[in-house]
């Protein structure tokens, strides 16, 4: 059993190149929920669902959603005056809106999403990191906005000044997280942003506790290719962190949770896996996921 | 201002020819909301729905939803192995989860269902009943069922055998409804299901102090064209209540609300105008409504 934490494209990437590797009855992905957001009624859950698409191989190509998606909805919201600056496709709506009824029924963001992700005809687990609401909120030039809204409505502009995960005081991990971190045989951190994807994730109460009882190696896959984020706004909010947009910079800042490294560039100061970590093809995520867990399993026999 | 009580689509043409007659800023319509259903997660109003889109001229000949629509989001739940008993197009969903988003921020039915209105550009006013939850349940071959469930799941099959209007007792007449209803020159009844369409909304705890009240007279439009019903399980539910299906059995059922009556049939004990009532185009239906009218101006004048 593999757990994988994941926030956005780059994790969602590292999850299905795993999923090639070790089967989806192998596979829990962990993922960021601090990108939340109710919207035109719906529960949308942006991380979760880019992950169970990019397992079932529906992403679309511009890193959300789902592919050949059709907008029938967002028009009639905009022919009746309703602003339409989230732009849900009809099929991506539909998964949100079967989650969003299982929740009104009672169930738990775990089991409605499980129940998305079974839709999708997955048998790997894509497991919210928390049931508990939790909101990610970021000022950027005075002003304090939803994550969605900063990337969206704000371009993501910034320098930005200030990172509040609004909740995750009240936060624990749930048990299906507990349990696929006590079961895995590698734990691996997906190349998400540290500080908005991963860092959700290491800041619920009890998660870094979990990660540190796991009897699995746990090894870090850095966002940053050639020196710089492949995609989203990875470098400024590195940047706000104090973490330098580099392989040590990554190393640095998971140093009390990692045992090891996949970069592509060297680091100093824990075991690491040096190669070309650019996945724009299936061949190159199913590599850099195989040598992850080589690099996993290398630990773990010493 | 004229005030029409409607359910669907008897009701709701009827209104569309008063639209015409007296034009939208002189037209309020008090909508049966015991049809309203959760369901995708979405807070449906199926008649305050239709009256708006017969208003608006978008209503689909089917009788309900709109006109051209498509059904992505039917396809993509199907897709994702959720029943879709319940047929939303994708443009009648958007409006949908409009209404359902403002509920959620904490408006009223009223206020959000008017959001809705407004964004078809519509004047006219399409007033829910009330703002608390009324739902209409049947009883038929010894199973209870919602409305919806009874209509589409169970293809309305009959007899009936029993008919509760769950919730009503703490429902009241909102404050746009009272006041529509004092401020009306005239009443209109219209030609919908008198069990559960005009049904709910008379049995709405002060909906009757409330018409008695009301200086305007008050006319009703007999549903039963050629001695039968247009459309819907109007018989059905007559002949559980007792209501023979007929212009007398309609002005029996009314008797304590209104002061005339207009259908294609004779009808005893009060003022009635007798004329062709069958509303299959534009012209027909505004020569409804005139008529409907002039007997209620003429009442008023006694």
């Amino acid at each position: 059993m593999v757990a994988v934490l994941a926030g956005g494209t780059g994790g969602a990437k590292l999850a299905r190149g795993m999923l090639d590797v070790v089967g989806g009855d192998e596979l829990a992905v962990i993922a960021n929920t601090g990108d939340d957001v109710e919207v035109y009624g719906a529960h949308v859950s942006p991380d979760p669902d880019l992950i169970a698409y990019a397992l079932a191989a529906v992403l679309d190509e511009r890193g959300y959603g789902i592919s050949d998606d059709t907008w029938a909805v967002m028009d009639g919201l905009a022919w009746a005056g309703r602003d339409t600056w989230f732009r849900l496709g009809d099929r991506d709506l539909a998964l949100c809106l079967m989650r969003t009824e299982l929740l009104h029924a009672g169930l738990r963001l775990t089991e409605a999403h499980a129940k998305v992700v079974a839709g999708l005809g997955l048998s790997a687990r894509v497991l919210p990191m928390t049931d508990e609401p939790v909101r990610t909120h970021v000022r950027a030039r005075g002003r304090w906005r939803a994550f969605q809204e900063f990337m969206i409505v704000d371009g993501a502009a910034g320098p930005v000044e200030e990172v509040e995960l609004r909740g995750v005081e009240a936060a624990r991990p749930t048990p299906e997280v507990l349990e696929a971190l006590a079961a895995a045989e590698a734990i691996v951190i997906g190349p998400s942003n540290p500080v908005i994807s991963i860092g959700p994730i290491l800041a619920v109460p009890g998660m870094r506790d979990a990660l540190a009882e796991a009897r699995a190696p746990i090894v870090a896959v850095s966002p940053f290719v050639g020196g710089r984020a492949v995609k989203g706004p990875t470098e400024a909010f590195c940047a706000h962190a104090g973490i330098a947009p580099s392989a040590q910079g990554v190393a640095d800042a998971y140093a009390d949770v990692i045992d090891g490294l996949v970069a592509d560039e060297p680091v100093a100061g824990l075991p690491a896996l040096e190669l070309d970590t650019l996945m724009d093809t299936p061949e190159a995520r199913e590599r850099v996921a195989a040598a992850t867990l080589d690099l996993a399993r290398s630990l773990a026999a010493r």
